[in-house]
């Protein structure tokens, strides 16, 4: 087994922790599935999904439609969302004295 | 400090490798730059960056334009599409043995 740095490790946890979300082993999540991983998962990043109304919109920016399973294409529409404003939050931050450590 | 989960840990490095790449401390990557974080991070994931050619073909599929720095815009580009590849490789191995382990 190949030596894995830990950039890849982490794209393999952005992938295996939607995979073992669902609990058929299906390609895409439940409502119920989706919001337990990002309870469990993503507790600081993601907010709102305390209430229902706030779960909804989640989904609806992710572009899941109306009765419509959460795809890898859909959960992976909220990681580049969150990254992107994690990007946007460390490069204000730059200068001379980055650490480079966003949480 | 609060507590990260496994998979905001994973979105972290990835903003924060790409961040840690630039020399400057700049918004986007040389090309030298970038070539570096490929080599020291992905081996495993992204082939053919061993020649010049090579390199040239996955920053154009990145939608990195001649002469133009690699935001990470386009580098998200680039994870998206390994992860992608991943999610599909695992899914294809799916069954009631799968472990979720990809790499």
């Amino acid at each position: 087994m190949p030596q894995y740095s830990d950039l890849e490790k982490a794209i393999n946890m952005l992938v295996t922790q939607f995979h073992s979300a669902s609990g058929d082993n299906g390609s895409t999540l439940k409502p119920e599935e989706f919001k337990g991983l990002l309870s469990s998962q993503m507790p600081n990043l993601v907010q709102g999904i305390g209430s229902e109304q706030g779960l909804k919109d989640i989904m609806q920016k992710m572009g899941v439609g109306d009765g419509e399973g959460i795809s890898f294409k859909h959960f992976w529409n909220l990681i580049q969302n969150v990254a992107t404003s994690q990007h946007g939050a460390l490069s204000s931050q730059m200068g001379s004295s980055c650490n480079c450590i966003l949480l």
